[in-house]
């Protein structure tokens, strides 16, 4: 029974996004958990602190790993995350003598934020695919509309002639501005996470900036110190994900104003309604200030989640897990609908 | 590929809650808009509105109807409501000469209104059943452990003896509370919506308000005049959900303190580590923080929905549809797991 | 140099209300406190936990106290609250031997919260007086121009014909349940706060409970159990005052549309514009919006500050004093401003 | 009457700053605007837009302006901006025949985000040498303390021995990344608003551009388009205060819990209580959370505010006003008491 929207069988055809959804889910997060335990297994081996053979025979077990479910559910109900459990059920594909040696001196929270990063890496890719289509189709409507006359509003008055184009460009220029913000954040948020149980790597000797180094280089990431209880960089890629859902409500609201004055556009296969046949209504406008007032809502909370008490903040930490993923989904599917909404404006200006 | 934590395979184990989110999913969603129409049918035959065989007609095809999902997941991206093409779907089992008679005079909010409101029923009565259960709890809390001594704490710091019965007061003494206000905004919530297209019912005559009246009453619904563009009892029932999860993350905070400052509690079946096999933790305690913390965030959006432009705004209330079941779902967990830790608490105080 | 913009000396003309502010404000904040003080010495008099003569002299000494404000303020710098220094002060007006008998047995707390609530008792009496006249203004609009026709809009698109009555109920009928909610608020909000340093009033022995009831009666405040970490009715005054602006701000984004859309209202005394000496800005509509959505934004924040750890949260209950009492302008405001809208509008509806 | 904490007689010298609120409050912002107008009547006289003589009466006699306050603030009341009758006055001042040629071609609009971006030029600054002094106090905290021993904690459990060094290193890292988002948004943020009525220039002909240019030169800002309604660079900056704040914030909760503790760290200077005179409470520390989730909580609403429609939202610039004032004056201060309790830190570790 689907909780949220962006899940719900019939309403996550309009909020959702199948793409990212899949980029982001269980089966992408277990692949990204698994390349990680794999990938510190030879990191771990390379450095001399695990024997070679078990890196061998962890990389051969996992190969073929398929979880007990309802004891990961069971183990997260328990212990609040799933590693525990999942690395118990890895420990019993493996084996003696190197079951042991999977996981060896990592914590859950390093697989679980770098199986997180692992998976933003082709998110971001997505988004900045679609912020360059989105640009250009914005470029297109100038091309085509940009010297139409239009009524300038200010304060929701009707203020002086200018041209389509002179709005076409509030829309455009911030998103500009966001694939450069996209290109800033990506070093900085693709970084590894590997800290051991409290941030220290205590049980790797001198060895553990080597291992992390290795890591981070078989996994493609940036090699920092961990990051664990230091959520700021999380935190800023969900400030650019409301920055993103912010231009693109700005962009909504402007064409459903448009499309109610009448006259200073032409939209086509707008959404029907069940009492009145004949009305056209604006429904990929509408959404797109949802999705806006959605992540900026949402926003606070991962502001209030950099409170991250100590070593390890089980409250904060699971605060970002009920709000990121649908932060994400509502910014790359308001780049969907605004890219198809442009799609659909026949005509911009009188 | 589940986006909400509280849809996810593994992590809805621990944020989620199956009672209720049945009673909130499409399944209990499809057969409520079923029960709307049905009512509606048979509430405008006995108004005069529509013949009697067309209700015989519609009651009849319904009964056995299921959708095409695929069609209205289409529909949804198109309308942005379910409701058209539900209807569409539904006039092709109903059939000529009666299928016009489905939906008469009503619009997709009607359904869809009054659909969350009969599922909000037995939501409330689940809310009210554990909130009833949980003060028992802290009773009985309070009966084997309230003499305790326990050092009372102020801006974080130890100030006087007190007694855990104090402690354990200022748990309960907000839930009673809280059942008092679920007491008191069950009537204005469980009310009937019947507007039409724009909310004057204007198909229907002067035969109106006969017919939301027989509409409510066959619902066990309150009848009241149309509330479409008018959200202030959906904005206030977020309020109640926030309190709820707010007081009980009081609770978790202090127990988490409890339990990290040693000797102040005996806590059992706490959360493993896959780093530290030995440690205990809170997980029950951290996660009512979370959700005291993931609720008063979307609180904000529900209250922004109150900005509801003209008749009916798509925009406002999809808003409401992206959060209200998450913030029903988290005081639902957050009442379970509150009762469980209560139930796993072997001593409170010295 | 003002900070917000509600103490700011131009914009607070636009968004302050110096009438709720000067209820709110420092010299009535200090005159509760004093009065708190003079009450308790009396109450304890009165139960014999101090001298009679001692009430007296406290009396009789504060009748003329001014405090050291520079004093104050380093206290509350220091101290996080002025009540130690505030105190101390006072303390040096009654002098030996009396002086130790003032604020026997209570914490700053008491007095901050007690001081609150009877700042709040005249600032309901307010709001309670707007909501009243505003509801009649409505119904005022409704006499003169309810039977004209209107554009009903749904989804900012044009639906069907509508009367101006129609959308005045959509303004005014939440505006009657908000006077009912205020009602029913009223008495758990107007309730004294008395626990002493842990809630405990444990230098009272015995006659914690008799010089509580006391205190509350001479206060005209409701008589009950410390609620100094229970923050619940508090919290549910703010959720009030954001359903009351969220109420408003949908009247205001439709005063705002409908100027617009031209032709659908007459409003006059709009405001100017430095480049377009001719437009007419519905600015106080448009306020109206901002204090919805300002408030929305607030109340997040005072929900979060229930989780008020342990005997008393310093951070929780500080949130508290940066928020509430900007909500309760921003509330009193929008009543005012919404009522001033009222009279502007010349013709509503074509 | 102060509603805002930050502007309370007492609590201001808590939660306020004066070096940051002078910067920022009423007497720069009129400067700032002052300046506006001056440059851009140097600008234009420059471009040959208006006559070198008339840009020369108005620095005369702008010289020494001083407004009527008491109009001013009725003007704001009004006009929703104090800029129509700021002009009046100013051109009452300079009067004929020049007095038309000031202001001219500009709005409201460009006077104050201008006069804003003049202000945050300065308060930059401050919070830069506020972030360096604060990262060198961290790095000789742990220079003092780091090696000594620690329990690290996770999920609120002892878990492992770390080093004072480990934790410092959290709090001071983020800091850094601080000083570099800082230096990044610096050049964006720092940028003339200049676009007439409604954006467009179109009282300046093909001249705007170079009037713009040389404004832009003269105030020392970058020279960009128009940006009246795209507040992404805005937004932007309030993210970063809110980043700010929540590392803050970490670093505040971890000292409170530590002196909760008892044993882990010694602290000079905490705050007195009125009821148990022996009490040491963190209030700089619990005061850094406070304003943390007040940030945290404020940023949403200045997302909400990219959705700024049209060419000019009055609703949604409002409520920039209503929030970033404090967001900025509550970075700030965290800055400043976070550099305070360093110094009082006497020990940190066993």
């Amino acid at each position: 029974m689907a909780v949220s929207a962006f899940d719900h069988p019939l309403l996550s055809g309009l909020f959702g996004d199948e793409e990212v959804a899949a980029l982001l889910g269980f089966d992408a997060e277990l692949a990204a958990m698994l390349r990680f335990e794999i990938a510190l297994a030879a990191s771990e081996a390379e450095a001399g602190v695990i024997p070679q053979e078990a890196a061998n025979a962890i990389t051969k077990a996992l190969a073929g790993f398929k979880p007990d479910m309802a004891a990961l559910r069971n183990g997260v109900a328990r212990d609040g995350v799933a590693v525990p459990e999942l690395i118990w059920q890895m420990r019993g594909m493996i084996g003696a003598p190197h079951a042991d040696r999977l996981h060896f001196g990592a914590t859950s929270q390093d697989a679980i934020d770098t199986a997180l990063v692992l998976r933003l890496r082709p998110v971001l890719e997505v988004l900045e695919r679609r912020l360059y289509e989105l640009v250009e189709r914005f470029e297109g409507l100038n091309k085509r509309f940009g010297r139409n006359p239009l009524m300038g509003r200010t304060r929701m008055q009707a203020a002086i002639d200018i041209s389509a184009g002179d709005r076409i460009r509030s829309w455009r220029e911030p998103l500009v501005r966001h694939k450069a913000r996209l290109e800033a954040l990506r070093p900085a948020l693709l970084a590894v996470q590997f800290g051991g149980a409290a941030g220290t790597l205590d049980k790797l000797g001198g060895k553990g900036n080597a291992v992390r180094a290795a890591l981070a280089q078989r996994l493609g990431l940036a090699d920092v110190p961990q990051w664990q209880s230091q959520r700021d960089r999380i935190a800023d890629f969900a400030s650019f994900l409301s920055l993103l859902t912010g231009s693109l409500g700005k962009f909504g609201q402007d064409i459903a104003l448009m499309a109610q004055s009448g006259g200073e556009i032409a939209l086509s296969g707008g959404g029907g309604s069940s009492a009145m046949p004949h009305k056209q209504n604006p429904v990929a406008a509408e959404i797109l200030i949802t999705l806006a007032r959605f992540n900026a809502t949402q926003l606070s909370g991962m502001h209030h989640a950099l409170v991250h008490e100590q070593e390890r903040s089980g409250s904060s930490w699971s605060l970002e897990w009920l709000i990121l993923p649908q932060m994400i989904v509502a910014a790359s599917s308001a780049l969907r609908l605004a890219t198809e909404l442009t799609g659909r404006i026949d005509r911009l200006g009188a």
